[in-house]
């Protein structure tokens, strides 16, 4: 069996985004595309020049093939995947009045992913990656998931499998209450643990980067999200602040989480230094941002070579 | 309270129309429009000039208040719509390859529509119409809503208000055995039922229109639609075959069968003999299937005389 | 007959928008939405929960038709609405090259809003209402259309209903020297009026909010639009400045003075302060040029709530 | 002075289809092409290698200059075109159920073009064409345009240029008993009459193609259009059917008309016999019906030599 | 190395289709597909449930990216594929005025597949496979091209994999005198060839389909498709003729043969008769002709199995 | 033969811009337009009210035919332009992540244009000319481009027509060293060289606008485009910098140079003073930026004066 440097699994919704800047319900026209955080890591990391395994249960249905075909079309692993004819792929709405003010509307209550089990996952398979890598979106989508991510984590732990950890907080599929807990196990488990600064605030109830790391304790390596400002890290006795990109244009804020995820995994498979690898984060998650969609503005190794070297494609010359 | 002809209820969902002529996993653009057979039927009687009141449980959501607005905009009675948050308002996708190859995708398991129950009709609106219309679709939705179904149809009786009842049978939403006997209850109860052959012939296990019609018995008027030929219909003594129209061009057949329904209620609330108020279902039918859209192409009183009396719109003369 | 809190009239035209951001002379595509002052305010003062009539002269075509149905659909009194085969519906073209730059071309001469006349007024239904709105569009648009105004507002005194006045000066309708007598005039009868600072100047010849506001005198309620600084009032002897709301990025800034009004009114039909009421429009003006389209932004009840309470959206949580 | 084959005026209008094969009233989105007899006969022309001049009354707006650029990038002269900004350019709608239901809603009344009078005609630019070609549609526009068109026939005639007349009845502009004397003194002065069979019968009150043309006069050419069953013709004693060409798929039926005219006068300009003329008139027509919209089907010279040889797309090499 | 059933190669490039039914030359909006015979035979068989190789020499640009992206999703094995920065990746433009007039312009000269050459080719590859699929496409692009089949032709022999010819006449990439003697060359080393009737008629010089198969020998098997009448083959004793499919209505014919191709190898595959093979092959070809697009309407193994038992999808139940 | 104000001659191409602002990898929709630096400066001039005649080599092909009925529909003389049939006409495909974010891709080598060569140009066409526009891109094309190019320069200088360079270096089509060399053997032989800042530093190797100007020689004027900043210009003992107008908004940089070319000749031509030259090629590079499209932003001469004297269209009165 070929080993992969990265595992990740999770549903992934079709998305169809409004494409007037107009409120959905006036919205006449929509276009296809996919949005899920792990498959924008997975492909975040594909094109970074790693190879990656990604897997959720799709629906039996145009719309589950239509995720298959675009991730697999993109390197990933897609090997895994498992079709259902109990439930219909899940798929979401976006509403985009201006970058400023994004809504979610989901289809994906019931959906195929959220059949996903414990009985779903090829041990063999997680077992020969470098990296697990998770988000507190999956189990919040069903008990049989959020028993799934578990037993996932447990197979990584015992073949010293790193587990990489992306609260990821979705309120609009469980409250605060009901996920603390379960992220907190999750986090306890994890290797590596990369909240967004409001997330860590709500996780560890504490106020500053330095305070939250702490929370979660020195043995792992806890990254910061800070936005614009870049993010701060502990791991050990190492921490530091590390400054963001400018972004001379936000066209679409969705998916800079995932591209700093992908940033930072690829930095450490590279065994880059932490400061280095947090770079890498914020420059992925920089260049997300200045394009439409998740995961088309996710750049190739080049891509993402230039941008830490200062290049910018401000002056045309064609 | 004002008095309406003609009553209905059930689910209306938001249909997401692929703009090409592919398959829908690789169509990338979808126009938003309504579909649902009752609201169907309830804006082509108002355009006819009849006055309707139609009602569903909507979706607290951009899609529930869009087909409110929609249909209320077309001059029907929404007045009884119910908005709940507990489920998101039912959707669906229609694939079209050619008008001969025409396929959907639903999200309407634990929609808000099947939320619907008896406790949410207005005994006092249903009692106050002079037509309840009721399909098979309702039961086949949830328990709750194949209650509502029977309530509105015991209210109706005992307030004198006829029954028409439409058969619907989606294979979609259960099976033929699950549907038979509900169905076979509903047109035991209904005053006008308005098959189609297939449906017929399922129903009553007969082969022919004549014996279909008698199996429903003497005492109803029973309208058995054979598209492109026509229709069959049988009231006590009275039956007769009423011819089709032809149609030069089918752009879209979907929707016929509501068009025709609601062709044949105008024509009995004008008091019409039968074999007239089934010509104008005919008409009506033949119309809609010119012109792409479920509720798009049902003409208004002055388009429909013009094409009862011959005129088509051929010859340009700008 | 039902009271409802406002009456207004005046011409909606359907809009067609060119959908790339580039002269129309080079537009390929346009949208058709629809765009008119009054019905602008109508849609926003029904969508905060406040009952509303709006009506109109329309042509007898599918843009008459259209504009009704939005219109109504958005639950607004359409009853009064009247049909003419004598004239077309206005429409007309907006060139949007970038929020800066917008540019629109009328077809709205002899259209069939300007033969709206006296004889086209329900005066029990005027006389039924709290606030008569008017605007300083409908008088320019044809002589029978002025008399229709200023019968309005004596219809709207003789019954104690609030007139509020909005000037809106369209100098592509009629020119300055035309347009200030009239505009004056219907000042002089009005409640409440609500200038922008540069129509609040041409109108008065005077230079700063206070002396305008002095100006029109001491028994009305005058609110000075002053954009993004917000707005300036006097009534009797209160008076003051409020504040206006930060818009991370203007999307679209028509419509906006209509949503200020639709604020203001809506303040005064909930016997809100003054200083409250304002504040109300200013909010309704910000969120309306956040979004595309004159009314699509207009905000629910719960929205305007949740802006005033300072929720943003800027923070994606799917 | 450049000697032209063809001059030809009149109104064009910038042509906004409905893009769905729906209802207008329904239809979000349009695209802009142009449309007007005379031009659409002028660019035919010109494709067949004929030099023409082509010109009209244009609002000073974006629509007028958009009409003039497209039929001057056509290679048509339109140096005699003439800006007012006293009326806007004239536009219409389309709507295209399927190509048996096509209506057109225009916004042409007091347009741009309706005030062309007599004193915009250039006298000598009439006089040093070989055709001058003229429709029915002119003097319903106005007045001062059937005084133009009057006195460009009356330049013809004194300087020996051949008139062209096709009446193209348009009774949304004129009745027919406002319409009938006046195509019938257009016709009475003419030298070419190119009628459709409907179009003769109303002028003529006669029931046969032998009849109508024998109607006309002996002296005159007269050809009138069979449809797709091809075109009878009539001068002095020669006479007799011309078969048309068979249309695998009627794509969009307008535009057939001026398609056979430009073909017809083509022919008369290559000194072709009658028969021959009417056969390069009927290929025209049939080329324009298999292709959307009224211009861009026009064939090249060598696309309808290809025709005639019998060459047809059917087959697909890449 | 993992057993392919087939391998192919050969240019796939992208597809910019008209998406108005006009003269690309008027058309101002387009939608990206891909098209290439060979990547539409490797798509077919896969989705009918055969393991398939496809592989090019891509530019290493965003549209050699797409193609790879597109087929590697459908999960044909691409891992073969080269890129090169030596030259872009081919494309063309389809002019779809009809379903009867189709029209491609082709930027393909001096493309990065014309630099295909045999060092490109791995051995081991060809040799792993039962089939190797070759066009007369691939001579006929650049001296090199010919070269690579001419090798993979020989490779295939020496390894005992069958080799499949389908001719693909491009006249706009070659005159028949170029093509004929390479293309006779190519089908005397073939196992099975797969001409067109009219392909056949060039090739041979003969005038049925029994001649035609004569003409190439016996011990191969030749299958001659005849459009809309089906095919003729020959193998050894065996021929006859095999009835085609009726097809309500052909909405695009681009891509039949690729589909009628990839029937019949995978019926060779599943070891069929020769008649059920191209029966098979038939179905194919008459289901994508009734969708847009050459690969999008190509049958699941599912579906082409509902369509050979004769299922249609006429009636539609929600 | 009719004197021209400037003639101008080069590569136009077709331009496909992705409509969303995404990777064009990832764009399904593509519109048409066109782009070219000379045909821009064309356009530009002739929209102020020059007469301009531009040519090139076109393909004989749809694309050919476009770029040729764009140009000409803008009154341009395109009387010189040649079509051949042995290259297609050169496209290019835009992506716009954001206006920040903007690449070229080119299907142009071998193309049309790139066969222009000495014998194609006509001398009494350029002799007539007041000014003859060229930039570095033509050289760049091919070596009979490149003769074709000072063959045209040396035609200017013997009939003393002025000689206007704009460098255009295209690091796409030659390297820095192949250019050099090159442009400085135009730019000895220009009369107005149009360097950007950039572009002056990297022919001249100096690092201040008036040690470029300087190096270029006093006897010619030199302007330097130094962006937002506006520009430096030398010509003899003038010399001084000129402000640049603010933008509100860049919707497209691109066209911004062609722009300021254009205004600066239209400068010369009216006779202006050099700093009134400068400023008004400032005036239309910044209103062409506020603009999509290359061409489509140009103003006309009242535009313009408009923008010149103040006026801005960020306050909308319909």
């Amino acid at each position: 069996m070929k080993m992969l440097d990265v595992v990740t699994f999770g549903e992934t919704m079709v998305l169809f985004a409004s494409e007037a800047m107009t409120p959905i319900e006036y919205s006449n026209n929509f276009s296809k595309q996919i949005g899920g955080a792990e498959s924008n890591v997975a492909i975040g990391l594909q094109r970074l020049g790693h190879s990656v395994g990604w897997f959720s249960k799709l629906g039996n249905d145009p719309f589950g093939r239509y995720i298959h075909k675009f991730i697999r079309g993109e390197g990933v692993d897609t090997s895994r995947c498992i079709y259902t004819d109990e439930a219909p792929t899940g798929i979401f709405f976006k509403e985009n009045r201006s970058p400023n003010n994004i809504k979610v509307y989901y289809y994906r209550q019931h959906s195929a992913a959220s059949l996903l089990s414990p009985g779903d996952l090829d041990e063999e398979y997680i077992a020969g990656a470098k990296f697990l890598h998770v988000t507190g979106i999956t189990p919040a989508l069903s008990p049989s998931c959020r028993e799934a991510v578990f037993k996932a984590i447990d197979i990584a732990k015992r073949h010293k499998v790193k587990v990489v950890f992306d609260p990821n907080i979705r309120l609009k599929l469980w409250t605060m209450e009901e996920a603390r807990p379960v992220l907190l196990e999750m986090a306890a488990e994890a290797d590596v643990i990369l909240p967004g600064f409001d997330e860590g605030k709500w996780l560890s109830g504490r106020n500053t980067p330095e305070e939250i790391a702490s929370f979660f304790g020195n043995e792992k390596l806890v990254i910061i999200k800070l936005g614009e400002q870049g993010a701060y890290y502990r791991f050990g006795n190492e921490h530091g602040y590390v400054k963001g990109f400018v972004v001379p244009q936000v066209v679409d804020p969705v998916g800079a989480g995932d591209g700093f995820a992908a940033g930072v995994i690829s930095g450490l498979l590279r065994n880059e230094p932490i400061p280095e690898a947090v770079r890498r984060g914020n420059a992925v998650g920089a260049i997300v941002v200045g394009t439409n969609g998740d995961v088309e503005g996710l750049p190739s190794k080049e891509e993402l070579e230039e941008f830490l070297q200062g290049v910018r494609y401000a002056d045309v010359r064609r």
